[in-house]
């Protein structure tokens, strides 16, 4: 049985060194979060991921979803108990506006915290997952009474949410959207229409479940321009808040997928459901794309959970797991054979799956923080440049960190040798799970398309000018400290080599828009190598200055020595991503379409 | 419900064009194989998978192997009726020695059948494929009476066999084995242990199942040196042929797996089995090695097969799927949108993989048609030339080929989106099934540890001079053909990042063996990319040629297009590769275990 262990230690060492969440503690939200604050609810939180939710993600997987005849879902045993036990402890509202009842912490916390639940397990974390989505779509484009209504309900989790995009003909191209919505006297819409896909759309874990879905309204233009969202409850709600009939929402069936089995992905049938229009009419894709950058960020994260997770317990298997002998001598004299990870390819595995892990963790945290700087910084500029950043780098979060988060899975699951395959191991479990990350909220294509057509060139390029010169700054800052050298010296190589490909896509997507896409897959790896580079050179100084200072805390010789393997074994991967990006469109256009 | 379709146009392209089988017609085996008896059995092997096969591969994902409450095992629904047709047509005993009743075709057109049945059903094509390992193991080391009494029966498929080598706590390292055999009177011993990961173990499906048993004789030599291999019959047999009773040989259990379910994949349970000793006492891992060597082609071809049948739908899938507008102005004008294939980033993914395929299907046979040369010809430079690069290049292709396949089955389920998470597209089963080639028959990390520090060296690296020497020869013969020159540097390219990765293993390697143990896996990739290189190279000649010769056939010029994009975005994978391999053991081993 799979275990986890909340990477509590790393954790604090971002946010209390790297990120310094300290230095904000003028501002909203951080004020309330000083270290010992964020350190209890981080302990919490592990200990909460670490004995309910991590025993469960087994039972989730085995048991999964059923859908009843009557088209109530029920979810694997102990879900509903440890869904109760999260409300309870006011997990929910932890960094959700205070005026609604949340706790109004920095979100920077909750997502460390909601790293834990995802690690722990993926498919519960979606459900509080899914309802932050939905309750942010109304917080951004909801009226007042909206909010007053429905927010309350859902930072509790008595209320939970779920969006409705897709359909089965249209998932990415969202214009060809089929679901209608007819205007009522009274100010309501009917919604009629059939979604399919959607995570958390049915189950009985909350008294209400509030579906966000995207129609169009009858005589609405025709594509993206007609498109308008919806609330739409599952049962009809009262003004008083009290719950009623259903309102026309049903469950067609659920899905059999590959993973994520405790999570229960439906096809939701709405029939003259009443709905609420949020925001404009035929403006529904503009609140539903600031939601879906903050789900996009939440999805990176499940990329790197499965992959920190699978990463423990591969690391524990390969210091048990005896078989053969080091090349260099026993290990292991006294023993039939030497544990496995004295295999240098062993370690590989282990390191490439370290290295990128911790990478990542900064990387997504740093791009949380941007968030909330955005929201609470009395600084235009400081705002400002936090949304560029996260306009830029929410693609490359998701894209990148879910491709080789799910490698990572693989070859976590291949230290098992044939056990990994054998389900009641779990490994496998992390793989399938791991899967969809890659696929939902936009395939990784869509991510790197999104990068290279249209982050890229916002605003005149400013973000990408941006983040250079502040790379440029930080190894001048760090010029000529010989422990930094090997961690600057491949920042800038990382950076000139971002710039290359940049250069290459500016001179050559214009004259023609295929050889943007054709290397936009690489070029979003390249900047997703560049950023982790980056941040382990943060680290690295972070970690350098606590040994001068005279720590002897093994956790900072061990970040450096994993920082220098990402400087060495994965920073290379630059190469042929420059190389390929670089071939442009013709080798990848050649061959006629009817010829594959 | 995925479909498939025999690539016999590039079989046969392959066969008559690039290997030119004719020019061995006077050799045995060759004789009777003149290219219409080929192409009639390619044609009728092509027509069992497609419309017997294929539609099986769903059935035995979804409905699995059952044991029964007997030990008996219930294979999926129509693999009994399937396996029936297979034997009675008789293709098992295909490139069988005629002496057992064989059809002593050669061996590589056996391989080009068997790559059809396992593209249309992985697990299926696991019995025969089994039976093929065991039989191998009797006719390499077994008397003239144990040859003549199994191989007719196993030749036919009345009998089916199996490979029993690992235990539950040892899998690579097989010195640490507990089955024991205790020798009896009659020359015969008595077998008691248990095996798992047991593929094909029990099914009702043959008459008999013969297990090759890994075991040590009592008071035998510890570790490697004491195993002997043993014929272990499920039933126990008359000299006359017949069946009798059990012979001590149970199913434990069968194992819930990640994928190939239709495959009953057992822990067998022997308890004073009567077993016949095959060749030497103590010496039974020399037969084993040789059999197991032919399985790892077998599974390369596996990942070759689930990378070509998954490419083969998402292809399908690309141009029939309409969402979104091709970034160059819409291509389905008529249409509410255009076919994903015109899409770059989806050309990279279906082009990844059909470059790959392509290449890897030479590769394979090339080695398949070594194997044969190895064994008929009467040249002895020719058979120790085919004898080495047997030796070099098999971990190459069970490492590189099933690494890439199961890569190219995730992109092809990526082209599928969300539908390709969901069970009933079949996408994941292919990812599924993948999977394990990378892991059974020694894992690949192991395959790439054979690779450098076995096989390399072997009399004095003489197979990679050989082959170096071969690659050198045919680009000075090709020098000047503008039309091949893109084949030809790129060849030149592979070639020389090749040397200078084997340079750097050779210099570095005997001072740290570590050294080769951290670069092993990127060796490895260099290697069979570098290959793969060669093979377009020589593909990529003959295609010119017949267009040269005036044909139209649009094969030759896709092929052509096909080569160039390996050229250009393959082949950069060796950069990467190369840099990392350079760097050695330290990063790799430098965090200390206990810190993991």
């Amino acid at each position: 049985m799979p275990t986890y262990k909340a990477p509590t230690r790393d954790q604090k060492f971002l946010l209390h060194e790297v990120l310094e969440l300290s230095r904000f503690s003028e501002l909203e939200s951080f004020q309330d979060a000083d270290p010992e604050m964020i350190d209890a609810i981080l302990e919490e939180s592990a200990k909460f991921a670490e004995e309910v939710l991590t025993p469960l993600n087994r039972v989730g997987d085995e048991h999964g979803c059923i859908r009843n005849d009557d088209g109530s879902v029920t979810t694997p045993p102990g879900f509903h108990e440890a869904f109760d036990q999260l409300r309870q402890n006011g997990w929910m509202g932890l960094s959700a506006d205070t005026k609604y009842g949340g706790q109004g912490l920095p979100g920077v916390l909750g997502l460390a915290c909601g790293e834990m639940t995802s690690s722990a397990n993926m498919s519960f974390g979606m459900y509080p997952g899914l309802t932050g989505g939905a309750s942010k779509a109304i917080s951004i484009g909801g009226s007042d009474e909206q909010k007053d209504f429905y927010l309350p309900k859902m930072y509790t989790g008595e209320w939970t949410g779920t969006m409705n995009l897709t359909e089965s003909h249209c998932g990415t191209d969202l214009g060809m959207l089929k679901t209608k919505a007819v205007p009522q006297k009274d100010g309501t819409y009917k919604i009629t229409g059939e979604k399919i896909f959607i995570s958390a759309g049915e189950h009985g874990m909350s008294d209400n479940i509030i579906h966000l879905v995207l129609a169009r309204i009858e005589g609405g233009p025709e594509g993206v321009k007609g498109i308008s969202l919806f609330i739409v409850p599952k049962l009809k709600v009262s003004k008083d808040g009290s719950v009623g009939d259903n309102n026309g929402v049903t469950c067609g069936s659920i899905e059999h997928k590959m993973g994520i089995h405790g999570n229960s992905t439906c096809v939701m049938v709405f029939e003259d459901s009443v709905g609420e229009l949020i925001g404009e009419a035929h403006k529904g894709l503009k609140v539903m794309f600031v939601m879906m950058n903050e789900a996009r960020l939440g999805v990176g994260m499940q990329g790197l959970c499965q992959s920190e997770v699978s990463y423990q317990n591969a690391a524990i298997y390969a210091n048990d797991r005896i078989q053969g002998r080091s090349l260099t001598g026993a290990k292991n004299e006294n023993g039939p054979a030497d544990p496995i990870i004295v295999h240098p390819d062993v370690r590989r595995m282990l390191m490439d799956s370290r290295a990128f892990n911790e990478g990542a963790r900064a990387f997504i945290y740093w791009l949380a923080l941007q968030e909330d700087l955005e929201k609470v910084s009395p600084d235009e500029k400081v705002r400002e440049r936090a949304d560029d950043y996260l306009g830029l780098m929410t693609p490359v979060i998701k894209g990148y960190i879910t491709d080789i988060g799910f490698n990572n899975c693989v070859n976590a699951q291949q230290i098992y040798g044939g056990h990994g395959y054998i389900e009641e191991w779990g490994m496998s479990q992390f793989v399938r799970d791991a899967r969809i990350a890659q696929i939902y909220e936009g395939a990784n294509g869509i991510q790197a398309l999104d990068l290279v057509g249209r982050k890229l060139a916002r605003n005149g390029g400013r973000a990408l000018m941006n983040i250079s010169a502040e790379i440029d700054a930080y190894i001048k800052e760090n010029e000529g400290n010989e422990d930094l050298k090997p961690f600057m010296d491949g920042l800038g190589d990382a950076k000139a080599k971002l710039q290359t490909g940049t250069m290459w896509l500016m001179q050559n997507g214009m004259s023609n828009p295929d050889n943007a896409g054709a290397g936009s897959v690489d070029y979003m790896h390249m900047m997703g190598i560049a950023m982790l580079t980056y941040m382990w050179a943060r680290m690295a100084k972070t970690a350098q200055a606590a040994i001068d200072a005279g720590s002897d805390d093994p956790f900072y010789a061990d970040k450096l020595i994993t920082g220098k393997y990402f400087i060495a074994r994965i920073l290379p991967n630059m190469d042929s991503h420059l190389a390929k990006l670089q071939t442009g469109a013709e080798p990848v256009m050649a061959l006629a379409a009817d010829r594959f």
